[in-house]
């Protein structure tokens, strides 16, 4: 079955954090899951707040789930709250419905998991995993 | 109390996900609950995303433990999105209250269940539902 | 992404719950989680026990995140059972060590997910869930 | 005080995935947590089981919470099961105390952080996050 590599992981996580740097924007942290929603890699940028972890999941972990990217998750958000906190509850509180969670697709289309980056605005988070999947020689979905 | 057989149950997925590609909706999946809210059967279409489980139970699930179907639930959390979050609090956050949710009655108007369906707009998760619920000779409460 | 479709999860609960009426075993319950831990079917025979879903879930989620099959978890928890306990701590007590948990793998080895069966002894349950496996080509690791 | 940079953390886990591929271990997962048990950096080898993040902060988490290394929480939950379940309770289910928990220590002895490596046996996975925690120029107390 043909996810995501490790090392389509690393470089993923690597240029997003490089994008970050390059364009000044604050200290960057980024996770890659595969098609179930599990960490394959994360990484923390040196002067990151210590939580960001759970924050990168989140934004991530919401597009795997429900196939949806950030910034369609945070317009459902914006017109019916309380159907995003319910999906959070049956979610176990794991979803941050906002930009920055990308969906990551082969070139077909298929979804192979999804990148979450946090630090920035969320604009910024998203355009930083962009960059990431791209460089990897995979289609990002923002 | 006779409640619905999995004969029955299998009848309402089947002809729910069915409709769904017959109207050119989005992938379907689909829950029965029985009448104490615990799962009889679910399937998911190929091609939904891997989270629909959680979504399709919460839809379903609101609707027996309120004995209110998902169209009267979302009124009440539009009305009063705080009395949702509690209800949410008291039944393990496990209440999605959105269309999509459909009580089962018999012929006599006694709740057997509830079926939850989610992959496309909330409205069109309802009339498949609903589709469903008409092929096992039963009546539905969208 | 090859995994497991929803004709073939149909084929091994059904064949999974037709061994098992075969065979005298009590009612079964059965399920097929992808190879993400997240449910593509499940069904309950009438007159299972209500909350049979969940054993069924717990027996195979652990199969999936463990990449280790009902028997080996077992005798894990047997020789070190705060290690199963712990695992269930980080799992959010989703994980049901016991037989019944059955690996589901291509013909190459790749895992493809796994099947839960509950209903009756642990061993009969690993049985009839093996039945369904082969029912549908594939291979199983109980 | 001076942490672990992310770069020191790549090379740990680098370096401890790449000692389980040189001794034919299963493949590996590895996770930096810094002194207040967040994560700073993880990856999960090709081939691993998809649940391995959550194992191997829950090694690494232990061993940061109560500044006690793997090898002494294991010998503490076979005197005392009920010591670590409880501990279990108190930080919230996060705890796994096998070896394969590493504390890292500067070399005049204060706690950096901790190494979880989780993916082969529970001593193997230690002598793995040693190699790494050794390649950083760290000190590692399994």
């Amino acid at each position: 079955m043909a996810g995501i590599s490790l090392s389509k992981a690393r470089v993923m996580i690597r240029k997003a954090l490089e994008k970050g740097r390059e364009a000044g924007m604050k200290p960057l942290s980024a996770v890659v899951l595969d098609a179930g929603g599990h960490v394959i890699a994360f990484e923390r940028s040196d002067g990151a707040a210590p939580g960001r972890f759970a924050i990168a999941q989140g934004k991530a972990y919401g597009c795997v789930m429900l196939g949806m990217a950030g910034k369609a998750q945070m317009a459902r958000a914006e017109a019916q709250a309380y159907f995003m906190a319910a999906v959070n509850g049956v979610y176990g509180g794991q979803v941050v419905p906002v930009p920055g969670g990308v969906l990551v697709r082969d070139k077909k289309g298929a979804i192979l998991g999804a990148v979450g980056v946090t630090g920035d605005t969320s604009d910024n988070d998203a355009i930083a995993a962009l960059a990431g999947i791209e460089a990897a020689g995979l289609v990002g979905e923002a």
